[in-house]
């Protein structure tokens, strides 16, 4: 069938994985994979990394939890949202570690700790500035202290809330109560670094770190060239070529006029499979090359681009066009977009056809 | 499990496909179901609209033809886009209608036509303002015309560039051009009319009616008060309550300060669930009436909101949000996100569970 395709290369998520995994000292890196791997498989991306070695695999709800133990049995997962209420009996059931965040969840997961001993370690996540998700820094005190220590916990956590600007003052102030956390647990591993935080002093890092996005192509900081590898090729099949044949407009609205002979290529992909409508006018498409400004508005299952530069023979031999390459890359869409990456990829839908190449 | 969920309303569905089948004098209405019926579930609405009486469904691709086929064996299915190169034996082995785009689609189709009995009958798309999918109306001469008379076929297709702007003068002269082509190919049965286009004088319809997003509960017109039911809840699970000790900030960037007493309420849905990120700060959630203010940044699994108008007693007893209900409609949020009702809907993502109500 032709459909619209998003092409991931698992080679580039694993050089990208032992990359982070080198600014990290070789130390143990694991690996965010939340959000299907922000649209790109989390099934793939996980299997391709325990094959690099990586041994900790983290999501952000049970239901992914779920389907990501349903294909691989005996992996270390771990979900950011931590069970909720009534959820606990599927993390014991599934051997799935929840991440703590209150302290009521605390409480509990003692209790069925207690009561279980097959129910596995939780981590432990203190909110050092996101104010977000996570126990606060004054929930460290006693009883709680204890109740912390009773608990068979392995990972001490926390969310750098700036760490993308690694001049931000946020980034010493969050290490900081870190700092006095861990003298308080000093029995739990660390884990601290995202993506970005791979980059700032190794002090930062933790123990163990959990990059997500910079695996997936997105460039994790703010002010600094990208380093990584690029992960995602977006194509679209080409339904029509058209020929204007006097000045016309193109599209919903008619907000675009173009002039006798231009050449109009319509490509099957629009908003319902994730490029953004704020993006009309803005975006281009590829065809090897050759680079065509996509012309009249983003609608739901297409889009129409200006094919007059693009000779007549090699247009008749295209079938498709590439909207995420490494021509325009996902920080180029999030910039088209005014969004971030990461949005950037989680947009695309299910629409959109996967492909996995080595 | 505590997940996002959509709540879809299928009486509501099938009420706003009666009012507007009532604007078509009662006369034959069929469904655009395509992008999984903007993101709502096109097996069940398809299913909900057969009981009503609907006997013509439209999708984009294929995929999506294939997709309703499996569960419903026996219904009419066109497909937007037609059979593409290769696809062309699906269309005939599930009986599936295509719409036929290109001089060369409307030869090759004639030629499967002629070798195979039961290829189906194909619906003739002209272009007549979109300038993006069809045949030209300059297409419409011979050879072209008899090889489209030699042609099984019903429907006669167009699409109103301008209709949500029921004065925009493009509604006439796109009108004017298919009167002609009407007379050029007086067999066929007329199938023009979009949401919008139901509130043009009924000579605009066509015979027959193909709405889509106004069943979904999206206002198709741009200047006219809203007639359509609401269809779409949207809910998140209540993940933390947070008061803040002292005057903090929230979220990524610490984009926004709160002062002392604050009480934050964090939910889990975020970008990855089709919440989009150019919402941040200017979304609400709501529990019951009261009316949350989205704060900091929406971040790809959460959102927090500042709860500290809702009574202690209700925030403690509720154990979700919502997002998107009859106090925000998916209008405004269109409003919100500066788009479209539509991308509202086909953003929503599948990690956000789905369950319907009648």
């Amino acid at each position: 069938m032709s459909q619209a395709t998003l092409n991931v290369d698992l080679d580039a998520v694993v050089a990208n994985w032992k990359f982070l995994k080198n600014l990290h000292n070789g130390k143990q890196t694991s690996a965010v994979v939340k959000a299907d791997s922000y649209g790109l498989g989390a099934i793939q991306v996980t299997k391709a990394l325990i094959k690099a070695g990586c041994e900790r695999f983290f999501v952000a709800t049970l239901s992914e939890a779920l389907d990501l133990r349903a294909k691989l049995p005996t992996i270390k997962i771990y979900v950011f949202q931590g069970a909720l209420k009534d959820e606990e009996a599927e993390y014991i059931h599934h051997h799935i570690h929840p991440v703590i965040n209150t302290i009521q969840a605390l409480k509990t997961w003692l209790k069925i700790q207690h009561e279980n001993p097959t129910a596995l370690e939780a981590a432990i996540h203190i909110d050092s500035g996101m104010n977000r998700l996570g126990l606060n820094f004054s929930d460290l005190n006693e009883p709680n202290l204890q109740a912390i220590k009773s608990l068979r916990a392995d990972l001490l956590m926390t969310h750098y809330a700036s760490a993308s600007d690694l001049d931000s003052p946020q980034n010493a102030a969050q290490f900081d109560l870190m700092q006095q956390a861990e003298q308080m647990l000093p029995h739990l591993t660390t884990c601290y670094a995202n993506s970005a935080a791979h980059f700032l002093p190794a002090k930062y890092h933790g123990d163990v770190t959990r990059p997500g996005c910079a695996l997936y192509g997105i460039n994790p900081l703010d002010n600094a060239a990208d380093m990584m590898q690029n992960v995602a090729t977006l194509t679209a099949p080409i339904l029509q070529l058209r020929t204007l044949d006097k000045h016309e407009t193109v599209g919903y609205g008619a907000t675009e006029t173009l002039p006798a002979g231009s050449k109009i290529l319509t490509a099957g992909i629009g908003y319902a499979d994730g490029i953004h409508r704020t993006a009309s006018h803005r975006l281009y498409g590829f065809i090897g090359d050759y680079k065509l400004p996509q012309i009249g508005r983003v609608t739901m299952d297409m889009t129409c681009y200006d094919a007059s530069n693009v000779p007549e023979k090699i247009l008749q031999q295209a079938t498709y066009i590439e909207i995420l390459n490494h021509q325009q890359t996902v920080n180029d869409l999030a910039r088209i977009y005014k969004t971030i990456g990461y949005e950037v990829l989680t947009s695309i839908s299910q629409r959109v056809k996967r492909k996995y190449t080595k």
